[in-house]
């Protein structure tokens, strides 16, 4: 059944986050302390048993130089530059085996999907720690440091996520003007936030997109993850107006204010997960090209394989050589 | 938490599954009423945008002559017949979307995945219909014909699996001495089912299967599919009796007892929709060459992709060339 | 709690449904072809034990000229043709067993409860089978054959209760004067239908109906059955206009448009399985004389017993001799 | 799922429950004072609109002289004493609306149907009260008064139930050689009770019975009404000597023991309100001829219909005139 | 999630309850009746092994001069008659454990902490007993007695907490022109009833207070214990009116309109229990000074310890000596 | 019901868990490096509004010298050094507000309650970090650091807990030769753990504790935390020996298995969070004079107040001036 707003209202719903002042100074601050650290990336060839793909081990260094993992799949025998797609990873979940997620390398892409700090257990395997304070937190990360912008998780994990896009370009398969970035519910909240702090990005695609619209998502669903920050917010009742000052640098929402590349959206107006009003939240606010898959009957599944397929074409439209 | 009996008392755990008298008959006259009808096996390339693959959409004639519906992947530019892989797919779902389930190609096979009839819609599309009378039963496929042996769904279902190979063999590009058949779950079943209908399998891989062990599995698991023989019986009450005669010409483990191609099983212990014993009642009469995978702390999902990984390793040492 | 509008708001609700332009056509050919078959009735005494009613195994050719059965139960020693109430079952079940249901005998009405094909497992027994070719679909009817209006299970189905009253009216028993459709759920879906597709019946109860107004109910609901079509949908992502297309021609508010019997209704506003607006939807449509019972703090179960009673009301004012 | 011991071990389980010292005294003592005050049947026709039965309203007194409420329902015309069913209702029901629960007088008995005190609100109507002191409790009735035998409930309720056997003798249409109880859950506990205490009945039918076996009912089922005594045992921590000293003088168990007339039992080995131990646990303390149906694959609902059909066999039987 | 209307919604919304004619006079008489019978108050220290409070065993007259049990704390040492809380306990509980509870004491208050009448066993002991005709119910004490004003559970509940004050203000330990009533729950609609119904309190505190806005409260939630009316009302199905003429006299809505202490009350936005709007409707109709704490993350905990710090501080301040 | 063996059966019951051999020095050696950091406690008296107790906010230096929190509660006006609980708190709980957890102090001891490290969020806030890499996990804390014992959450978490009892004997308020520890669940574990590692404890108190009989508690039960390791590992399949390796450093078996102080436990048969047999295994394994509190029909509370009254007895024999 619809989770929100049925389908006239979504089309006029805007998001009331505010964008902080100092929005673009955190991170304009935050990114240029990382890039004080060398990006140091590292690949390492596995033996998968394909014969079509070649895959390698890769570690960069992301937030305060600390080391991350990823996995770049290449289709066999590419002797240029490739177009490339950087993808994030859905919530609990890191890389994976190296044996899944064949599509965009099978594609004629050159294929970077980042591990998730401190995650990787959930559902698929993840190595990349977070080295880190852990403040009192309910369970996951969503409200880890959550009480200050500097100290907040998502500031780190971000943080790796546009290094990503340098540790990318920075690789000779890669042609460095055709990379794109990628990502379903954290992996699409993610896309968005690299969309908003980048200008180099040729296509975003943004999945069902996590991480947006907090003032309105913490309060209209009951699955997890925004579920974290009500349930820490039940705990810590005087912290409301904290929690969501601190929210406010990291919702889609004010990232897709600032961003500039063509980007693909798809939407599904039976989540709970990431209800569909959160994600018109961020659309409407996208300040760069935009199209909208809209899934009348999905969950937080949204279109699936179908989303791929339908990216897979705007992929190769924009990233064209 | 374990769902079952505990791993020491699995080992010795056999199943009371009894073999009707005229089991193998019952067989051979349904597979050679099958074979009176042509294979008609057609083939028609589809564009998928992928560079490393081939795909075509495949057609031949299964039950009764009836059309089943497959995919043909293949590594693109192979030259040479192929050891292949015929896979089938777990309940509720269909063959899927071309773009999915790229692994068995990219890793050198061909690979045939059949879809399922009258099913391909609770989680993955098919387009295979069930043409037959369907008596009344309880939602789902467990239940369709379960009066009688001639009726019942998975006579159909099986005998199409059964053609399946012989399509696959037929193909130019397939090396019919190096076929092996594979599946989870239902796909699993399938592929137990075929091991002991066939005598010319190279080998044959079932995760987690399903379909066996009918006796203990209606009565120990709340879990659907199973639960759907049990929900039947609280209705049809009188027909107890009735319907595990039905049951025993289907069930995993009297197909086991005829197998005899080397033989890849895993099992979950805290898997409740096949519980373990159910999976342990049919390797131990496996009469084949056999080995099994055991997830301690899986549910149905097994061991997922290193089910997968261990199945790559174990198809190259059956189909090395 | 609600499940869905507040009272004053169901008041002036307005099904959104709209009626295909060769809907009666649809409707006129598929009877008339039915109407090929000859109903030969066949009635067959059965023992019950019962001292004051008499009862009969009935069949009946229905779509397609396809067996199917029911229970015609009569005051014992009835010497008159009878006024007569033709009822259609509830999702899952069958026509039951013959010592059930004993009320409108026991009121001196002849009854003739319908068998429903291909169900009668889920918690009543039935014997009728669905012969057809059953589609992709997700457990369950109300997905079979939905591509396509000539291949909807509710084809069938419907036929066969517009093929009851055929069959009723035909036996010496019933004055053909007077008979009534009666059903609850999916019965009183198929009572409203009947209503729609004859104008020689003298009374119609649909006690709080399934079968109506499925733009809506698709989409406000996770209750089963109507979650059906959204589960079908959520896979066949691509076919929700086509799967809306075919329900229109089976959706209560379109039989109602064209009925012309006086009709008893009944609605629970806790409703979740058939929500309130949509059996509003199809009374607010209903262009015959029409009452409705509402039951404000009962779910699917209206008024049960109540229910009953006042439709014997209603009955023995409609149908006095 | 079988939500009990397995059938082998079920066919030689015995119930550890202990019969007290004073069991006898306390029941001839409880009876005697109810036969201090007077029947005062009070009959009254109500009309139903039914054709081929005759109801009446019931009153008569049962403990301390208070009214309980039944229904009698006859065969219209019948002009002889009858064979008679004194049914006891299910927790949370109470004797229901007239139109219901025509079986039994349509097979030729009269039918009084019992009212339970202060129940009668959860499935079905009842009128009867509970004038007594409610002690601390969990929401429900199986803990009211349990900290003493003489306070609690069901010494109320299960005199009650004696005293109807007595209402229905003392009437004219009732043949008092041929009286039956009968009951299904607590309806069955009650049957059993009355077994017990009397040694005039024809036969007793006890489906699925409530109210046995407490010692492992309350430890052996989560679900409720057993569950109550559990919940109160978790607050009162330090009763649970004294709660189980006054169960057994309310036990299944123990009433069995002292049993005489002829016995038609139901047990379902997937129930898990009353748990098949519990059942089988009386059903072998039975001390009178005894019948025992077993559904392999129901929960509560037993043999539902069947129960009653083997049960209209049973009884037609044992209370031929 | 919210489970109400949201926050700018509640600021306006009223509630529709209306005030019966008689609802004077029939408190007044109930009061009036009980007032014929003496409190007879009586005191036992009980052993604690807490050296810091004294612990009395208190039993008073409430309705019908039936006995009712409460604790008193007092900060051992006192000498002087004190500041004093009278509370009530929420749903299910009862006065609990001599240990319990000792915030109010240990901040130096007299505490009388009154038992609950027939409850006392689903979360703390209780050892009240409701000695009354229960009529036929839903499990619980809501509906018990609610065919009538007079023989409702809650007008004896609220006639013992009425007395309670008097109980409290008798004694030589309590400032008599010092006392406040308090509870959470439905502790805190018996702290509005009796605000409603006292004009000599000198503050009442009401945390997310139950027994509120029942012709909302019925509709919009399906948690316990609200659900009751509507379990009730679900068999009782004619009995709407009757029952909600019932609880008028109840309402918190009702006693609100009559208060004149400074009340406290606190309400959670994500409360399915106690659902906001219902805490609102009895919060704008208080007549007398009024504050409102509001959680807009908790659920039915509502403020928990900080709704008790900062009573803790309105106490010091209506109270100073 | 019961949620693990039946009583005969727990009173034979011993856990297989095998103690490291190098279990002594690892745990000599994280307390040893601990030591090399000053406990540098601080006391903050806190105004609370209470009159009869004192209260300080205390910091002490925990693992690593990072900084831990507590509250230190006093009986107002004490004057000798006093008695002393130090408590341990449950699972996703902090030390909690400071007007809550009266009892210890009303009682007549000095009471330390230690905060937990990054918990304090889920029920109860807690404001001590956890400074440390977080390695790849689910959520929560069970599995932070899991791959290897000096990474583990639990060898920081514990030596705090150490630590606690250095600050409470180093206040001049507690008499260092009366220092108990005590706490439930995580608490429980916390003060077993203690319990093995110090030899200056006058008692131990441990409530249905957590930690305990990891091989057994990760197998047998689906309730979290436990199902965080069966969560991680149905991820990390092949880290099954690895993971149960680290966790024996931390069972609650292996502790007890050194303890020497008296101890009191407690256990509750229908305990699904921590499975009876779990508290059994640490229970038997006990090495000191040791008494345990058996709850019959209780889940996961336990005892509750009764637990603590228990205790109360309890410490103040054992801590008798």
């Amino acid at each position: 059944m619809l989770t929100d707003l049925p389908l006239p209202e979504l089309a006029t719903y805007r998001s009331s986050q505010r964008t902080p002042d100092d929005f673009a100074d955190f991170w304009a601050d935050t990114l240029a302390e990382a890039a004080g650290h060398d990006l140091d990336v590292r690949l390492r060839e596995v033996p998968t048993g394909l014969t079509t793909l070649v895959t390698y081990d890769v570690t960069f260094r992301g937030f305060a130089g600390q080391d991350v993992r990823a996995w770049l799949r290449l289709p066999a025998g590419a002797t240029t530059a490739l177009p490339t797609v950087v993808e994030y990873v859905g919530y609990g979940g890191g890389r994976g085996h190296a044996l899944a997620n064949l599509l965009w390398a099978s594609a004629g892409f050159a294929h970077l999907q980042m591990d998730t700090r401190g995650q990787g257990s959930s559902w698929s395997v993840g190595e990349t720690p977070d080295p880190a304070v852990a403040t009192p937190q309910v369970p996951g990360v969503l409200t880890r440091g959550i009480g200050d912008p500097a100290d907040y998780y998502y500031r780190r994990f971000l943080t790796d996520a546009v290094r990503a896009v340098d540790a990318a370009r920075s690789l000779p398969q890669v042609d460095p003007a055709r990379v794109a970035v990628l990502g379903s519910s954290q992996g699409g909240g993610a896309a968005l936030a690299v969309a908003g702090l980048r200008t180099d990005l040729a296509a975003v695609v943004s999945f069902v997109p996590f991480l947006c619209d907090f003032p309105r998502a913490t309060r209209i669903t009951n699955a997890y993850p925004y579920r974290e920050v009500a349930d820490y917010l039940a705990v810590h009742r005087e912290s409301i107006e904290r929690v969501h000052r601190t929210l406010a640098y990291f919702d889609g929402v004010n990232f897709a204010r600032r961003a500039t590349a063509p980007a693909l959206f798809s939407v599904a107006l039976m989540d709970a997960t990431c209800p569909p009003s959160t994600v018109y939240g961020a659309y409407h606010a996208y300040a760069g090209p935009r199209e909208l898959l809209v899934w009348e009957y999905n969950g937080h599944e949204g279109g699936g394989i179908l989303d791929e397929a339908r990216a897979l074409d705007f992929l190769r439209a924009r990233l064209a050589g």
